[in-house]
């Protein structure tokens, strides 16, 4: 399998819930990409939109467009040696499986499957609140869709284990995948 | 110099009137840089105004967006390693100087300086023939403002020598200015 070699490079595309710990992990997992001596470029779903999407909306043509932008830069990344960590929540199985399709082998889906309860309460950025309070709707897990992957390469529970444990997960996990 | 080292990674900055030769320029260097064993991209104007901008026009802001937008996927790519090479009308001096800022020693800007009257003689999309005609206006050079770098790397007159000539012109000032 040397066309999975992670230093052929690789797209490492993190969904989940907001606020289920993505950026966090993707952060981690940057990090000890760099130490190990690969390449790597954190793509973050909401600074990304801010970049090169800002007209775009929630709904699910506007964050499906968004996924694939994302998942355009994250490819011609991967097929030039970088690891590119994507951390975005993705909602809707038809981008990610387009991505999967664009990327062929360079494609290593994590879920980031933290329940929404505990989503609720870590709430890092008030959306949760927000929705509740009626501010915000179209919440992803609340009162819209999320659709989790159904054959993702590797399923952190975040709620069950350290931010360290979750890292070391799935680094593993990839580098057992890329030998 | 070594930062400039050019398998460190560099943006290549093709600007120029519709029809000036940029993408004709670009493929060429590419092949040769692809052939001496660079990695390189090639990031056209056009292609990705519908990979990641369909929605903006072409007025001043909107083209500025555009430009912005490529340059930020070409920055990510030449900080590792690769050679983007962008064929981009970019009229409007700003941005152009906003993309170098960005790119500190990594950017290389190309001057495809043909005349506006060989580029309305060769027009490859028929821009020109439809302005003539009414069908569309703001296009550069003609109903539309060109901002000429005033200190570009390299200012190419393809009208006077070859496309060999012009490729080996711009892979010629590259090496020398990236030793």
């Amino acid at each position: 399998m040397a066309r999975r070699r992670l230093d052929d490079g690789m797209t490492v595309w993190l969904t989940g819930l907001p606020s289920a710990g993505k950026t966090t992990l993707a952060r981690g997992l940057e990090k000890r990409l760099l130490v190990e001596g690969y390449r790597a470029e954190i793509l973050d779903g909401d600074d990304l939109r801010a970049r090169i999407g800002r007209e775009l909306g929630f709904s699910r043509e506007d964050r499906n467009e968004n996924v694939r932008r994302i998942g355009f830069i994250a490819h011609l990344l991967s097929r030039n040696g970088v690891v590119a960590v994507c951390s975005v929540i993705s909602p809707y199985r038809e981008s990610r499986d387009e991505l999967r399709a664009l990327h062929g082998e360079r494609f290593f889906e994590v879920h980031v499957a933290t329940p929404v309860d505990v989503c609720g309460e870590r709430d890092v950025k008030g959306l949760y609140a927000r929705q509740r309070a009626g501010e915000i709707s179209m919440l992803t897990g609340v009162d819209d869709v999320y659709e989790e992957p159904l054959a993702p390469e590797v399923v952190v529970p975040t709620h069950l284990q350290t931010v360290e444990q979750s890292v070391a997960q799935v680094w593993d996990s990839l580098v057992a995948w890329c030998p």
